[in-house]
């Protein structure tokens, strides 16, 4: 309940300043708060339960697609990073660095972890002797830190919680497979838990990961019209494994390298579902990932309709427990029903149910939509109905969140035929064009017009066409995009 | 599968070398690994899904006693730490420093969190202003580090995992009432999840912790019969509450401190498992917590044989499953039915099916418990019973385990009437000895003995006595011992 008096104070209007929209509904819905320690945020209670809800969904999938779960050490030595040339470049300008321990300085100084590829790779290199040992499929769930100058409540954070899967494979083909197949496992979560259409696709090279061979992307729109890269997964060829020595022997007793992959979707994910679905009124939560589905506010003006519609409201969350719905009775005394309503469209909660006096006489309630605002968002149900319709219209609010996201991401879509309606098109959304690519254009793009190369589709319209910059022959199209 | 080849090598024997076993153990049941990073451990997925099953067990009773999580910052301001001054004297020598960020030095260095009251302390202050907020009850799942000389896998390292919870409360009487709650909780835990009979008590001034007012402890006899405290819950009175301004109005619009407490538990009970149950043959886990709790070992000889034994087998997997047993099938070709029992003890697995050709014909199979070594532990049972009788004696196994622990304790817990038989008692276990609550007793008894004050046991006898080392009157008898 800390800091509840100041939620139905409302947000700023997503119109008026959209990022500071973003900003009111994480500290307001109580999901995040700053902290004196630069770039580090807390995880408040109901935004950990959000991620509670994401660790779970994603957690489960991993396990069916064969992934354990391990724990590697949250300090890299330095020279461990360095092994691997690009992957060093990249990470150096963003580390934490420990130079004293117990009391003394270190010998060799230990950054605090930006990812695990390096110490990972070098636990692999010990473990695996041979083929019988391959594939190698694990997974973490870990705190990282990346020393950022800009910081974001959930966006960009100097210490962030994610999962990082890290896999070695026998060949080339496996470890793709692998990479495509934690690619598809991000859309499959996306699209059904956190209701966010995805694109799935091939960064560019100036893009990908430091270290990687090819990184792949699942990139969402957020209500702003900007990109959000929401998940990755890398295919690192034999990079890791050369630098960090990761061999097995081979059925013909054959040393041979491995071929490795990471994958991983951060704490960011709060930060798209609350881009893609929030409105001017807060948080808007997809019911799957919603730590509240619903919540039942009592009404009555004296304390006889109170005993009237108390033991109902009460009998309204056990038998929707019981049902397996993740349910709330908000039955403080000291706040208007007025005010719970605006306090709980704050938080997101999908579905409100309101039992009144004449709801009791009626053996009725009120099921309000938390997507559809107002009288459209109303119906009345019969008590016999709850345990059925109530997850039934979780269910169709699911779907429509997923629908609307969609929708706008379609409107705000642009298949430009000249660089004119490239740079419209940028400036409204995304811009599918064809690509010739080289960096250069790449580059080029994005210093004229602030959008950069989100992402290759996967899904390609295919043919050829001329590259919406350079005009020369272009075989793949691009996602264009301004970018969080 | 990885290090599979090693495991049947056996470990050192108990009686050889205690400290070699366990760590013989921990390493050839693919538990944890070293790593490079000093002090720092690698826990493998098999340890890692011991600490998922300790997590779970924890979580969900935290939550039942009305906790949240949360997640607050992985660094800790150094002036944060010095505001309370036991505290800071207690881990200033332990800690690990970031002085470098992006790049640069630091103004302020910031301490890699040897334990959150700091912070969460400073927080709270911000979140807290009325009685209305109050109870906080907060818990955090989260890595710790404590630079530490000498490290042993699991028992103590330089980085490990834990819990902590942070409450904050009104009087002095509910923080007190939370601490001796969360106590409980880590009993039952203990009890009936680790089957690690316990001795809930205070720690002495000089055993408390860097801050507490005092300081409550679960003690338990490991098979060396040294003392491992496995689990701790403080009650900070308003130390905390003081050193961070966390003050809240009460009903008559006074502002008053808040009574905090802080109780956690770590991977470090995984050690507790190892020592408490492991034998010469390996690992033996207790079945609530064994991420494998059944081990399906199908015995044939030749193709004909494997054709009838292996669709039993896989029947009696899914038969399980169904059940809500975690079963695992051991259909590796390449390995002889030998090799695998010695492979599954090792690794603490409680309870083995073997089904061979007789076993078909009979439609029977073999149960063959883990903690009872050779015939004794085998017994005959037909398939029709399975899913009732595998669960049965998965629930005997657990208290089969909880009851020769204890018996293990009582029979090495000793009441010495002199100082003489004191001495003898340490040696051989506990001493429950009468101590006249001061600090130069308590030291002067561990140079003299290595026996160090456990705790003062919740339990007490009654009455009074005489300090068992210097004869003055006692109140209270504490638990003395040799630890870990």
């Amino acid at each position: 309940m800390i800091g509840a008096k100041t939620l139905a104070e409302g947000v700023t209007p997503q119109s008026e300043d959209y990022s500071r929209w973003y900003t009111d509904v994480v500290q307001k819905a109580d999901l995040a708060d700053y902290t004196p320690v630069r770039g580090c945020m807390v995880i408040k209670p109901y935004g950990y339960a959000l991620w509670e809800n994401i660790h779970d969904a994603l957690d489960r999938r991993f396990k069916e697609t064969g992934h354990v779960n391990a724990y590697f050490p949250l300090f890299i030595p330095m020279s461990f990073l360095e092994k691997e040339a690009e992957h060093v470049e990249g990470f150096s300008p963003e580390l934490a660095v420990v130079t004293v321990g117990g009391g003394e300085k270190l010998e060799e100084p230990l950054a605090v972890r930006p990812t695990s590829e390096t110490i990972i790779g070098h636990m692999y290199a010990q473990w695996i002797k041979s083929y019988r040992d391959l594939p190698v499929l694990i997974n973490q769930w870990a705190n990282v830190v990346r020393w950022e100058l800009r910081t974001r409540l959930f966006l960009r954070t100097t210490e962030f919680l994610w999962q990082e899967g890290h896999t070695a494979h026998a060949t080339s083909e496996e470890a793709m497979e692998e990479t495509l197949r934690m690619l598809g496992v991000y859309v499959d979560f996306a699209v059904n838990e956190a209701a966010i259409p995805v694109i799935p696709g091939r960064k560019s090279d100036t893009e990908k990961f430091a270290g990687a061979v090819n990184s792949y992307t699942i990139e969402a729109m957020m209500g702003d019209k900007r990109a959000l890269q929401s998940g990755t997964s890398h295919y690192m060829g034999q990079n890791f494994a050369k630098a960090f020595d990761i061999q097995y022997l081979d059925q013909n007793n054959q040393l041979q390298h491995c071929w490795t992959t990471s994958w991983g979707v951060s704490t960011r994910m709060i930060g798209a579902v609350i881009m893609t679905h929030g409105d001017d009124k807060g948080l808007v939560l997809p019911p799957r990932l919603a730590p509240i589905q619903v919540v039942i506010v009592p009404i009555s003006k004296t304390d006889e309709e109170r005993a009237q519609v108390m033991p109902v409201a009460e009998d309204i969350l056990k038998r929707l427990q019981a049902a397996g719905v993740r349910v709330k009775l908000d039955d403080r005394t000291e706040l208007t029903p007025g005010w719970k309503f605006n306090d709980w469209e704050m938080r997101g909660v999908p579905l409100r149910i309101e039992i009144g006096p004449k709801d009791v006489a009626n053996q009725s309630a009120v099921l309000a939509r938390r997507d559809i605002p107002g009288r459209d968002g109303k119906s009345f149900i019969s008590w016999a109905e709850l345990e059925v319709k109530a997850p039934e219209m979780l269910a169709t609010i699911q779907q429509a969140l997923y629908n609307k996201a969609l929708a706008f991401r379609e409107e705000h879509t642009h298949q430009p035929e000249t660089y004119e309606e490239f740079k419209a098109a940028v400036d409204d959304g995304f811009a599918l064009a064809w690509w010739c690519g080289s960096a250069e254009c790449e580059d080029a793009i994005k210093n004229d017009t602030r959008a950069s190369n989100r992402c290759i589709p996967m899904d390609q319209p295919g043919g050829s066409g001329k590259c919406i910059f350079c005009g020369k022959d272009a075989s793949e199209k691009a996602i264009f995009g301004k970018a969080y």
